[in-house]
C-alpha cells in the first residue's frame, strides 16, 4: 500500500496531499478520531466499546457513523445509557441481554452459519452478544444454549448441526471445558470465550480462560473472557473467508 | 475419647502413665516421631512422604516401621534414594514410574473396585501413584488410561465398567476437564487429580487445578496437583466405608 | 450402557427413537434443558444454581421440577428472588442463613449421619447451605459450629460425636486449619469447604482454599470458595455408599 | 453421526460390533490409545506431543502411525529423544529449532498461504514449530522474521505481502503488542501466540498472553504460550476452509 | 546538605535552633505534616491525593497550603468531596474529568512541551489528570489523544508534533502497547501511564502494567496504574532539567 | 498441664467432672461459643471480630462478657452496627476512625509504652484500631503519624522518642517501606502492619505486605494486611514479658 | 540522637567531623560497607547473608568483622562456599543442616529459653537455621521437632514446656497451621516462620504464608519464606527484653 | 517525518526508492533486521540483548555493527558465549560482573553525571550493567553502592554527591525501599529497577517491582526487573537532554 501511495506520487497521479488523506482518514472528534473508511479497509464498520464512555460521547459517534450510512453496532451498553440514547436515535434496537445498540438494515444472509454454542443459562449475555455481532455483520447464526460437558447428552443431541456449520462460538463459564469437548467432535475452527460466571476458586473467568487456553483439543483459539463480540468478530473473518466475501 | 479416659483414671482401671501412654503412642527419633498407633487408630499405616527426606532417614524410618511388622508405603522416592535403600532391604518393591517403594504381604481382595481414570499418557506417574497406594492399603483398583475428552469415545466405551467402581479417582493435567465430563455419566463419588503436565498457562497444574474446583458436575471433589497418593488414600476410605471394613 | 442400548436396537427390544429418548431426555426450555431423569440416573434431583440466573427463570425451572413429582433445592437465591418465587409457591421453604429455597416432602432419615464442622460464627451460611443441602437429599446431619483451631478444647469437647459420622464436611475460612487438625483426629472422610471469610491476605478464600488443598492430613479432600452444596452433595454419595441406598 | 449409526443398527445395515467399532476405533497400546480414524474424521493425522513422553513411547507410537501409512509430526522433542528415535527410523526429518520430528511424503501445494509473523529473533523456536506443522499438514507458508513494533518500518515494508496471506500467525513475547498493530493493518485473520522469551515481569510469557487477550484490535484470537504448533493447527483448518479442502 | 548545615553549626553561623528548622520545617496538624519546604527544596509544591482523606482534612490542608502562598492541587477529588471544599474556596478550578482540584495563579509557559499521548477515549481521565498536573506546575502540553495502535494511522499522522516534545507521557489500557510503538518512534524519553480500562483478563490493569514494563523499546520508563498525576510529575522533571529551571 | 490434670484425678484432687470443666470452659451460645477462661489463660479478654457477624450476635457476645465482668473490645464495627449496639449498651465506647466498641475501666498506666508509627494520613484507621487495642489490654501509647520515608526528617525528628518504646506498631500503605528505614534505626521489635491503601499495583496491600515480608532490616515481623488489632496484640504480649505483667 | 548531637556541636563537645563520624561508621570496602557499629547501636553483629555473595566476598567480609573482635554469623552458606572460607579460616563453624557459618566464643547462658518448634521432618533446615541464629546470639534454646497438627498428640506432649518459654519460633510448611493451633495454647508471643516444603499447589511456600497471616489465633507475627534466621532474631531482641539484656 | 518525505516526492528531490530507502534501512540477515540507522534516528546504537540468542547469531551481528563503524554493546552475555566471541573478536572488553560485552572507542565525557545508587552486594550485577551502558552511550557515571535504607547512614553519608547528579539509577531488590527514600531526598529525575535478589515472599522480584511502582515519593519511574540496561538509557536519554546533546 505505502509503496503504491509512494509510486503513485512519483509519477504524478496522486498529490502529496491525497496520499495523505489516504492514509489519515478518520473524523477527529477531540476526544475520539471516527475510522470512516475502516468499512472499506476492513470490511466491516467501526464498532463501539460502550464501557468506559458516556452516553453523550456515544451518542455523538453513532450520528457520525449514521449520517455516512454506517451500519452501527454499540457493545456494553447499560439500560441507562440506550434510554438517553434511543430518546433521540429511536431506529436503534436494544438487545436487553446481550447490552448491544445496533443499527442494522439488511438481513444476514448467504450460504452457511455460524453455531454459537453455550454451556449454561447464566453464560446467555456472552452467548448472545456473540449472536447479535454476527448478524449485525450479515452472517447467519444458530443457538445451541445451555449444553454443558456435566450432561454430555444435550450435547450429542445437537452435534451434527454444530458440526455443520463454519466455524463456532464456544461459551462457557466455571471450568469451561466445553471447547475441549467440542474439539474432540468437530472439524472446524472453535473461537472459545470463557466468561466470568462462577464462584470461589473461578477467581472471574481466569479458570475458564486457562482451561480454554490449555485445551487437549487442537482446533480451539481463545479470545478474552466475557468477549463474546470477539469472538463473533473473529467467526465472521473466517465465515467471510469460507465464502469469499458472498455473504458480507 | 478423652471422657472414656478421664472417667477410667478416676474408677481406677487406668493409672495416669497408661492414660499419658494412650494419647501419645508414638517413637521419637528426633528428627522425627513415627506414629505406630495410627494403623489402629485409623486403619492404615504411616505413609512416608520422601521428598526433602535423605535416604538415610526413610531408612530408619522404614525399619521401624518394619520391625513392628506393620506394611510400608513410601512415595516421592527418587531411583537415588531407592538404590540405598533396596541394597540394605531387598524385599521391597520399587515402582520406578509411580516412584513408590512398598512392602506388602496379603493381596488386595474383597469385593468392589476403584476406578483409576486418567486422560493422557503423560499423567502415568501420578495415576500409578494412585494405584500402587489403593493395592498397598489392600483395596482392588482397575486403569483406565489415555482416555481424555478429545477423544471422547475412548471414554465412552470404557463408561460401564468406571460407572460399576465404588468411587473414581480422576487423573488429568492441561485443562482438566475429564472430572466434569466423568461426573456426568457415574453416580458414585469422584476425586479428581490435578497433574503439573502441560505448558504455558498451564502454570504448573494451576489451570487443572482451578478446572476441578469448578466443576460444573456436582460429585467431585479434589486434592493438591500430583497427589495421586492423597487420593488413592480419600478413595479408600471411601471404599471402606462401602464395605464396612471387609477389604481393610 | 450405550453396549446396552446398541444391542437392544440390533435383536430388536428397542427402537431408534426409544434409544435416543433414553440417552437425551431433558426438557428443553431454550435458556436451559432441564434433566428429569437424572433423578433415576444419580439418585438425585436436578439442583438448581440461582446465582446469574433472574427470579423468573428460577421460577419457571422448579414449576417444571414440581409438576413432575421431584423435590427442589434451590442454592445462592437472594432475599429479593426468594419473595418473587414465594408469592406464587408460598409452599417452598426459604432459609436466609443458607441463602436456599427448597420444597421437601419426606424428611431426613436411616442409618448414620454428615458431622457439618465449622470453624467460626462467620462461616454460618456456608455450612448452612451444607446442612440443608443434604437434609433436602434425605440424610440426617449434626452440627458443630465455632470450633475452631485457635480454642482447641472446643474441638476436643465434640471429637467422639464427630468421630461417629460416616463422613463429615468441614467448613473454615481465614487459614483454614480446622480440616488438617480434623483429619489427624477423625478416621472416615473429610469434606473441607474454604470460606470467603477473613480479610486482607485472605484473598477473598484463596488462602483457606491453599491450606486445605495442602493439608498434611491425609483423608481430606476439597471443594470450591463457598461451596457448601457440593460438599454435602459428595457427603451424601459417600454416605449412600455406606448405606446402599438405603437412606435415599 | 449418533442418529445415523443407530438408524442403520435398526434398518440392518449395520451391526451392533460394527457400530460400536466407527465410535471407538483406535488403537489401544496400554499407555495409549492412538486414534487412527481422527485423519479421516478430522482430516490431519494424530500429532504427538512429546514432552512427558518417553523417547521410546514416541517410537512406538510413530511406528504405529507409519505402519498405516499416515504422516507423522511429532513436537518438542529433545536432541537426545530425536537422536533416539533416528537410529532406528532415519526416514524421519529432525529440525532442530523447531524440535519437531517429522514425515511428510507430499509437498505443501494449492493456492494461499499462511503467513508466519514473528517479533524478534528470540521468538524463533516457536515460529519454525508453526511453520513446520502447517507445511507438514500440507500448507504453504511465509516467513516474516524479527518485524517487531519497536522499529515499525521492518513490519510496515512487509504489509503488503503479508495483508496477502489467507489468515497469519503472530508470534510475539516480551510485551506481545504486534497481534494489535497487525491486527489494525490486515484484513484475515490472526491467531496470536505468545512466548515466553523475556525476562522479570515477563513471568514466563504471561505479560504476552494478557496483552494479546486484551488486544484492541478485532480479528486477533489467541492459542497457549510457546504453542507455535497449536496456533499453525488453527489455521490450517481456516485456511482448509477458504480453499474447501483444496489443499490438504 | 548536612556537612554544610554541621560545618555552620561548628562556625557559629547557625544555632542548633535553626539547623533543626531547615532540616524538620513542616507544619504538624496532628493528622498530617504538612511539608512547606517541598516547593523550595524540590521546586514543586506538595500535592495532596485525596483518596482516603476527608473533605474535612483536604479543605485544611488546602487552607494551609493557599495561606503560604503555594499554589495548590489534589488529585482524585470526587465530586461530593470538590462541593464541599468550592463552597468554601470557590477560586479553586474542579476538572471534572480529571477529578484535580487546583489553585494557579501564573500560566504554563517557557520552552518546549509535553506531549500526552493517549490510546483510547476512556482513558481520557487519566491523560488529563496528566495535563492538568504538568500545566499546574508551569509547563505547557500538548494532548494527542484517541491514538491508540489498532489504527496505526492515526498515530503517524501526529508523530512529527510528538517527537517534538522534550518528554512524552503515553497513556494506555488494554494490552498497552502504544508506548511500544511510540518509543521505536521517538527520540526523548517516555513516560508509560497502564491504565485499569480494558474487562476480562485485563486484570484491572495488570495486563498493561506489565506489557509496558516490557516494552521491547528501550526509551520507556513506567508508573503505578492510573497515575496520571505521578508521569506528569517526572516528565516535568526531566523538562525543567532540558531548560535549566527557565519554566518552572 | 493435662499432666498436672491426669495426675490429679488419679490422687483424687479433682473429679472427672472438674478436670472437663478445666478443659472445656466456654458458654455456648449455638452460633457462637464464648471463651470465658481466655482471660486467665492469656491475660487477656475474648476480642470480638465484628465482620461477617450481625448487630445482633455482636450484642448478645458483648452482654455475655459484661455479665463476667470481662473488658471488651470488638473491632470492626460499623456505625450502623455501633448504633443498634449503643442504643442498648450507652456505656460502650465507639471510635469512629478505629471503628472499634470497647468498655474499658482502668487507664493504661505502668512503665514504658508502646509506639505506633503510621506513614500517611490514609493509614490513621489501622493506626487507631492498634491504639485502641493496646489502650484497652492496659499498656500506653504514644503516637506518630504521617512520618513516611518520602519525607525522611518527619521520622528522624521522633526516632528518639520512638527509640524508646519497648515495641513499635509500624503501620504503612503503598510501597511500605517505613518498617525497614525504621528497623535500621530502632533496636526492639517492630510489628509491621501493610495497610490497604494505594491504588493501582498495589492490589489491597499486596504491594506493602510483600515489602515487610522482604524487609532487609532484621527485627521485622509482620501481620494481616489491615490488621491492626493482631499487631497491637503482639505489641502488648511482648511489652507484658519486658515489665514481667506489671501493666496489663 | 540527632537533636543531641547537633547540641553537642553547637557547645562545643563535639567537633563537626566528630558529628559525621559518629552517623556515618562503616568500613567502606567497595562492594560492601560493613557496620561495625551496629555491634553497639542494636546490640548484635552484623549478619552476612550469603546469597547472592561470592566467597571471596563473603570471606572477605568475615575477616573485616573477626580483626574487630566481633562474633560472626553468615547465613545461606553452601557447602561449596564454605569449604572454600574453611580453609583460610578453619575456626568457624559449619552447620550442614542449618546452612551457616559461625564463630561464637561465649556459650547461651541467661535466664529464660526460645522453643523452636518445627511441624514435619523436611522443615527442619530452616528450624535449625532459626536455632543456630538463637545461639549464636546467646540465647538458649529448645527444640520440638516433628509436632505437626496432624498427629495433635506429639504436640500436646509438649505443650507444658513450649508454654515455658518466653516466646517460640514456629516452623511449618504445607498448610501451615501449627501456628493456629499453637497460638490457643500458648500466653507468650509467637514468630511463625512458612517453609517452601510442600508441592504443587503450595506454590513455594505461598500456601503456609498466607495461613499464618490469616491466622485466627491472636499473638502471631510472621517472617518470610525460609526466613529462619529472621523469625530467630526478632525472638531474640523480644527475649534480651524479657530479661532487660541480661542474656546478650 | 512522513510529511516531508512525501513532499519531497512530490517537488522530485527525492525519488519513491529512494524515500523507502529512509523508512526501510535495516540489513537484513534472515533471522534478524538490523537497524542502522538507528544510530542516526534515536542518537544511539543498537544494543543487542543477548539472552535466547545463540553465540554465533551474536557474533553476525556484532561484526555487522563494528563493519559500519557503529559502537556495540551486547547484554545478558554469559562467559561461554562471550568466550566464544572473543576467540573471534579479541578487541571487545568483557565484564564479567554485568555480563557485558563492548567495543567502544571515546571515553564518557562531557558535563554532568548519572548516579548508580544501589542497596546491596547482591545487586551488583544489575548496577553495574547499568554503569557499563551508560559509559558505553559517553555519559560518565558515579557509583553509591550497598547503601539500602536499613543502615540510613551510609545513605545520608552520600547524598551531597547523588543530588548533584542530572538523574539517578537507583537499584534494589528485596523490598524494593531504596527509591521512595531517595526519592523523599533529590530534586532530579530516579530511574528504578527492581532486582530479583532476595528469597521467599520476593517471588523473583515482584515484591521490589511493586514497592517502586507505589512509591510514595513522585519522581520516581521503573523499568522492568534487573533491567539495568534499560534503567541506564532512560537516563542517558534525559541526560542528553539536560546538556542538549553535548555529550553524546
Amino acid at each position: 500500500m505505502i509503496d503504491d501511495i509512494l509510486a503513485r506520487i512519483e509519477n504524478g497521479t496522486l498529490t502529496a496531499a491525497e496520499a495523505k488523506e489516504k492514509l489519515a482518514s478518520y473524523e477527529d472528534l477531540g476526544f475520539v478520531k471516527i475510522d470512516h473508511h475502516r468499512h472499506k479497509r476492513q470490511g466491516v464498520p467501526e464498532i463501539i466499546f460502550g464501557e468506559g464512555k458516556t452516553a453523550e460521547q456515544i451518542l455523538v459517534i453513532i450520528k457520525s457513523l449514521k449520517t455516512r450510512g454506517h451500519e452501527v453496532l454499540a457493545t456494553r451498553i447499560s439500560t441507562e445509557k440506550a434510554a438517553f440514547i434511543l430518546k433521540e436515535l429511536p431506529e436503534l434496537t436494544y438487545n436487553e441481554i446481550a447490552r448491544t445498540l445496533s443499527f442494522v438494515t439488511r438481513k444476514p444472509s448467504g450460504e452457511g452459519y455460524i453455531a454459537i454454542v453455550c454451556a449454561g443459562t447464566s453464560d446467555l449475555p456472552v452467548a448472545e452478544e456473540a449472536a447479535v455481532t454476527a448478524e449485525t455483520l450479515g452472517v447467519p447464526v444458530r443457538r445451541f444454549y445451555d449444553v454443558g460437558v456435566a450432561g454430555l447428552h444435550r450435547l450429542l443431541d445437537n452435534i451434527e448441526e454444530i458440526r455443520g456449520a463454519d466455524v463456532s462460538v464456544c461459551v462457557a463459564g466455571m471450568e469451561g471445558a466445553l471447547p475441549s469437548v467440542l474439539g474432540g467432535l468437530v472439524e472446524n475452527p472453535i473461537i472459545a470465550v470463557p466468561t466470568s460466571i462462577g464462584y470461589g476458586a473461578n477467581f472471574n473467568g481466569l479458570s475458564a480462560l486457562l482451561s480454554m487456553l490449555n485445551s487437549c483439543a487442537s482446533g480451539v483459539s481463545v479470545v478474552n473472557i466475557d468477549n463474546g463480540f470477539g469472538a463473533a468478530y473473529n467467526a465472521v473473518l473466517i465465515h467471510r473467508l469460507a465464502y469469499k466475501g458472498e455473504t458480507t
